[in-house]
């Protein structure tokens, strides 16, 4: 077993029977989903949930879990996700998976979200990961153009297997913005990014994480609470 | 012939030779488009044209004129479009249309943003106007319910003939924010807007207007350029 799935496998105890939770996307949610099913189908478990993408719907259905409608819920108790770099005030990276629209959309109504790492996505200062920008694909050259300009970095087009601009659930392609650590002006950089016109979503999520399950290699886990 | 007719005529023979052209949306585009095309058929104008929704590109394809890759353009030397509401110092609400994430992204771009208005469309004070809002449909209602929190104002989802919600061409809902005049924090009130996490693009366009082509009820029509 895998460290990353023993720390999946533990984020899913922190579920309780009656609450509503949000399935998150990626690795995390590959080893978590089915670890939700068996707690529903040993524990009886009653649980609404909703997913923050579509493969992780598919998963969640081919796992026997009944998804909510997003539209029906107006907040969360728990969901259980996945980060590309997170730093010691639970700054976080998000977004290498693409569906970072939705899984800020979750996360901003979630009372507890519960961030699963290993411990190499642990970092002092954000930045060497891209910060992952979804955009309007109308017209995204010149979005391209205007990040580059105004940030001084280097940023690129996500594409998908052929080659292709990836295009995510909501329809949105993805800019790589490639500032290198650290990242600057920590305070103000997300609204930055997010006022330049075509700009939907920065996979910036800050004060979003209230716990983080980190995968050590030798397949210990430790959970800390956001600092305060 | 109605007075905006005239002024969206005027409007367009602002347009030179060899200049590129943003084609906007709305009534503006539906007497602008074809004065374009008879300028073209005429004069023999060369002229490299994009539109900002695909209503407006329908148009133009109708009237003989040949659309540019919006993805080929880089900046636009003028762009002729509507307006909802537009104060003295330039600063519109725009998108009772629907098509302000593309009327943006356009605007963004261009050198002499051209802004055809009825002069009904003048007001000391905008917020009569609802302003326009797109939104990531994944979880609106979960949007809806933040912008009338963080706002304190009525914010009611906008639905097509059918009773559904609304899609832009982008595939965005579009919640329009009741503020009522005048507008809080002009300075601010854009940025505050599209922090919230699910908001795509504002209808406010601030400093985004060149010249202001004005339709009055006697025929008459006026024509200024921006305050300093």
């Amino acid at each position: 077993v895998n460290p990353k799935q023993i720390a999946a496998e533990h984020a899913v105890t922190l579920i309780k029977d009656g609450m509503s939770v949000g399935l998150g996307s990626g690795t995390t949610a590959a080893y978590a989903i089915p670890a939700v099913a068996r707690r529903i189908e040993t524990e009886g478990l009653r649980l609404r949930c909703v997913a923050t993408s579509k493969a992780s719907a598919h998963l969640a259905h081919a796992n026997g879990i009944k998804l909510s409608s997003w539209d029906s819920i107006e907040t969360l108790d728990i969901t259980i996700d996945g980060a590309d770099e997170i730093d010691p005030e639970f700054r976080i990276i998000k977004g290498g998976g693409g569906a970072l629209v939705r899984e800020k959309l979750v996360a901003t109504v979630t009372a507890d979200e519960v961030i699963v790492v290993h411990s190499a996505k642990l970092t002092e200062a954000l930045g060497a990961f891209p910060v992952p920008v979804a955009v309007v694909p109308f017209g995204w050259p010149s979005t391209r153009r205007r990040l580059a300009e105004k940030f001084g970095c280097e940023v690129s087009i996500r594409r998908d297997a052929s080659g292709d601009a990836f295009t995510s659930d909501d329809g949105m392609h993805i800019l790589d913005m490639a500032f290198g650590a650290p990242l600057p002006r920590l305070d103000t950089i997300e609204n930055e990014i997010r006022s330049v016109v075509g700009v939907v979503e920065v996979g910036l999520f800050f004060g979003l994480c209230h716990h983080l399950v980190v995968a050590h290699s030798d397949g210990s886990v430790e959970v800390k609470a956001a600092p305060k």
